[in-house]
Order: structure tokens, then sequence, then C-alpha cells
């Protein structure tokens, strides 16, 4: 069995029986039951993942894989490739808006070359597990080969184990990679069967003809490739790219470990539906961060039944999202572990308890 | 000149110079323009406000005013009306929603005894700013005299002044009050126009038959005590409460002293709505922290044009809602403050500058 394989083998639905432990706690602490809404969900939905009743969320790690493609050639994004490497380096030099949001919530950001056009030599902080030089121009060929997809996901999926090991509470996903709104809308349109231009948005700011350029790209490459929608592994080598690949098995990892993991924007939502598209159950430790303003992130969040957390217009990626996501799940993990119950407190609860609140979750 | 007077003639409309200041340091961040979205805005907002292109966040409070409402013999509340200084002891022992989540967001609670129907003696780390007892039932007569409600404002302006030369960068608003969703249903129903039932919610968790009563409860005081809308005094008066009258006062004094307020739930708002009815330029001081499941808060904040920061279904009250969108606006700050410019990290910028970028904010 392959390790992709044995991954999804140990993925199981979380235990229905710790959202009532979770639940039954939080319905006893100083507050009208349901008052603090999805707080109170994330809480539960945590306690539930890590099977524990005393769970912790100190040790964050946020993942942001980078990868190049070759569809860049075709004009479909506002900024030139190279950018790619040269957010690798602000990345290590700690002055993206990955690293500012990561710090506000207390979170490592792990920086993996997946797939980047370049060579960084020993750079420090930097994550080697570069597996290609880029993709292939989708609109081509394939992006990458079979052998090459399942490698890239391998990486995430081993990144996942190792920091599992090493003690960590939470993931969140990331990315860098110029033009790689065009494989995840490839791949949103291939799963969710929509038109090319439902799911297609304007990146990183693009003008209306470049749009227009994009669709046509984004169409000739599923018609070039014929990717076939039932099976995953040949829509990820075809239609790529490298850091798709790494957050399908981050998430896959996670879940194997029984980790929360939070989704980033419309990028990383399309690596969870991959993952998601392998092994259904993932979607039971996954967390969507926000929606994004790209027009494809909400169709593929409604296909995976996920309610992001946040809506604040936000389409930069990196993990910025996932970031802030974080934060606000572990405030709700707080509100489980340090309010005060109705007995410690000696508050008087609600007059007639027979009562059921109607208001309740 | 009174001192809410004297204080209404300081608020000044914020200076539009200062946006274009922060988007232009905002637009030349190592991200696509405008890719942050709320982010940015907030980070605008706040330099604006300031006047100040280096903005800081480190101190922040969170003022929970604390009051009793003679309506709650009228059965408008899940809750018994002695929770309200239960829970006041609550917020000082540390145990409570808001102690959690302010905790989280490095803000200090400041706990105000304004107008609870209890007494507390010497009671260490409560602000005892009390004027009255509790108000008056409002569906036999008015909450309180004219005299008292400018007193409780006066006491939200002076936390104000005081907090603004103690050095503090950003304010959040909060409450407690058993039955006090009933005043703020009032508040609101009178200067939105709307009937009582539109803006009329659960509160707490109550069941259909207590939620009739309490919107005829409603209606009956409008009735009685003939609110004039063009008069916010007189309907903060004739309707009440003592917190609500701190919170509006609060507002007044942060504008007056330009510095950010964070408006959390429905009675906040109600409070946010009556500073505004009193001077709408405290808008450009206000954020709205995020929509409750109260169905008149939505069309309060639509009022005031104020877009909430975050939607989790919480109603909770206290400052909880304060205490989340603080932490995100101080993100804004942080983004705006710490990432590296396109010069700074040499990262190429787009292609074509002269492309504006239509996803442009």
């Amino acid at each position: 069995m392959s390790k992709l394989e044995q991954t999804i083998s140990f993925i199981k639905p979380v235990n229905p029986v710790f959202y009532e432990k979770a639940q039954s706690r939080l319905d006893n602490l100083t507050k009208p039951q349901g008052s603090l809404g999805r707080l109170e969900e994330f809480a539960a939905r945590v306690v539930a993942i890590n099977e524990n009743i005393k769970p912790a969320l100190n040790k964050k790690a946020i993942f942001t894989f980078a990868g190049d493609h070759g569809v860049a050639e075709e004009g479909v994004s506002a900024f030139p490739k190279e950018v790619t490497p040269q957010m690798v380096l602000n990345f290590l030099r700690g002055g993206a808006g990955i690293n500012v949001l990561a710090r506000h919530s207390g979170a490592e950001v792990v920086v993996v070359d997946i797939g980047v056009d370049y060579e960084f030599g020993n750079v420090k902080g930097l994550c080697h597990r570069k597996v290609i030089r880029g993709t292939t121009n989708i609109r081509k060929g394939p992006a990458m080969s079979m052998d090459e997809a399942i490698k890239c996901m391998e990486v995430g999926i081993e990144l996942a184990d190792e920091y599992a090991k090493k003690g960590y509470h939470i993931f969140g996903t990331g990315e860098m990679g110029i033009a790689n709104t065009t494989p995840s809308s490839a791949i949103a349109a291939v799963f969710s069967k929509r038109t090319v231009e439902e799911v297609t948005g304007k990146g990183t700011g693009i003008n209306d003809d470049t749009f227009k350029n994009k669709v046509r790209v984004i169409e000739d490459a599923i018609k070039i490739n014929k990717p076939n929608q039932k099976d995953p592994l040949d829509v990820l080598a075809k239609l790529g790219g490298a850091e798709i690949a790494g957050i399908a098995g981050l998430i896959l990892g996670a879940a194997a470990n029984r980790i929360p993991v939070v989704i980033d924007g419309f990028i990383s939502t399309a690596g969870a539906l991959l993952a998601y598209e392998l092994c259904h159950t993932v979607r039971d430790y996954m967390f969507a961060a926000h929606t994004s303003v790209e027009r494809g992130h909400w169709i593929m969040l409604e296909k995976m039944d996920l309610k992001p957390i946040l809506n604040l217009n936000m389409r930069l990626g990196e993990g910025t999202g996932a970031a802030l996501g974080i934060s606000l799940i572990e405030a709700g993990v707080k509100i489980y572990n340090e309010m005060a119950t109705f007995g410690d407190a000696g508050v008087s609860e609600r007059k007639d308890e027979s009562e059921a609140c109607p208001c309740r979750l």
C-alpha cells in the first residue's frame, strides 16, 4: 500500500459522542445556551476531532506551499512569474502578509518549496521539498506526471505526520504561485460541473481582456487534457499544481492524525476539494477560514458543505485567511476551556429549564 | 455649555487626506492592491481617525456597562433579574465570556456599575459610577428622568476622556443587564420607524409566548411614553437603560478624543444609534464588530451605514463581539505597519501598472 493509500485508510469519521460531551460543558457555562454561536461550534468540533475533552491549541502551524505554473506563459496573471521565488524570500524574511497575520495569531509559518522554478540553494528557513520546477503549460498538455502528482501529495502528508509528531495542535494551509488561480479554477470546474466562466475570477487583479483570455486558456486545458472527474489523481496530474497537491496531502495527513486543518482561500480550497474527492471523510477535519472574492470559491465550499468563518473581501492567499480563522477557532476553544460554569460562579440559571431554548444552536 | 454639548461640539469629521495617505502605503506593500480587503479598510480608518500615519493599537479597553431594568418584572427575559449583579461579580473574577475573549484580544475589561439594582459595597475592580438603581418599568412610565439620562451619558464621556488621557488606542463597548434587549428594541423601533415586531428578537432565549408578550410590552412602552423621535435624549430618558446611555456617551467621548470605538451587538448598537442621532459624525469613529442574531440589529446597522466585521451567530453581549472585532482591526493595523513594501523586498510589481486593477477596493 502506498503512503497515500495508507493515509487515506487511517481517516475515520469523527465520533459524535464527543460533540455531545463538548456541548454539555458549553451549555453549563455562564451564558445563555448557544449564545456564543459559531465559537461554540468551533470548540465542539476541535474536541471531537482530537477526541480530547481538554483540547489545547497552543502550537499552530501554517504551511505555505510554493510552486510555479507553466500556464503563466499564457498571460493569465497580472504579475510576472519571477514573483513566486521573490515572495518565497519575502516570506523567509518575515515581510509578507502571511508573516504578519501568523504572528498576530501566534502561528508559525512553514514555507515549503514544492515546485518553484528557481534554485534557492541552501537558503535558511526554507523547507526544501522540491518535486518539480514548475508544472508544464496545461494549455498544451498535462501539468505533471501521475508519479509527480503523488509525490507532491506525499510531501504534504509527510509534513502533517512530522508536525503531528512534534505536538502541533492545528494546521492552516497556504500557497504562493503566480498563475495558480488558473489550475484552481480548472479543478473547480471539473468537480463542480459548472462552466469555466462560473468558477473563474480575476486573481490578483486582471482586466476584462486578460480575464476572457484566462477563461479560454482554462477551457482549452480541460479540452486538451480530458481529466476524468471520477479520478481525482488524474485531475490533479493533468491540471496541477504542485502546491495544490501539497495542500491536498497536508489535509489528508491532518485528518489521519486527528488534527484540525484550516483551509485558506480559493487555491487552498481547490486542494481541499481534491482531498475531499479522494476521501469525503476529511470534511470532518476541515474548517473553511473565509470566503474570498474569487467566484469559484463559494461553489467549492458549498460542494463540501463548509461554511466559511470570515468574509472580509480578501484575495491574497498565502494562508492569510487561515491565520485569521485559526485565531477565531482558538477563541472558541478558550471559551470552552476558560469560562466559569453556573455552579462555579454562583449565577442563577434560566427561570424555567424545561422550556427549550428556541435559539439553541 | 454642558459636558454633553461640549463633547458633541468637539466631534469633527475625519479628514479624507489621511485615508489617501494610508491607502498609498497599503498599495505599496508586497501584495496585489486591495487584496487584503477589509483589513486594509480597517487600517486606513484607524490612520484617519487618529490622524497618525504610524498608528498603534497596543492599549485596548472594553467598557462593560451594567444596569437593571424595571421592565424585567413584565416577564420579558428568560433569566431572573438577580443575574445582573451575579454576572458583574463573574466579570470581576474573570470567568465570563467577555473576560476570555478580551484576554484573547489583549484588551482590558472595564466593568462599570452605572445602574445595577444592587449594592456592591467596596468590591474590588469594579468601576463605581452608579447613577440609578435600575430603571423604572417602561410599560408604566419613563425609564428615568432627563437629568439621570444625561448623567449616565456623561459617565460614558468621562470614561472615554479618562482612558484617552491614559493613552488607550481603541475602545470596545459592552453591557450586562437582564431584560435590556427590551429597551433596545424600543429604541430601534422609534428611530427606524419599523414595527416593534420587526426589530424584536428572542434575547437570551425566550419561547413564542414570552416573545409575543415582549412585543406587547414594547408597544405599550412606546404608546404610554410617546418618545419624540427627533429628540434622542427624550427617547433615551423614556425608554432607558442606564447602560445604553453609558455606551452612547462612551461613543461620543471616543469620537471627541479621535479614538476608534468598536460597537458590540444589539444593545450596544442601540446606544450607538442614540449617539448617532445626537451627532451623525460619530459614524466616522465607529466599527460594527458583528451582526448578532437579534433581528433589529441589522436594521440599526443599516440606518448608520455600518458594515459588520463578523457574523458568527453570537447573541451574548457583554462586549464579546467587540473583543473579536478589535483583534481583526488590529490585524489590519499590523498589516499596515509591519508588511514589507515592493521596494524593501525586491519583489517585482504588476506587469502593467497603467492597467487599473478592477478588483481595487
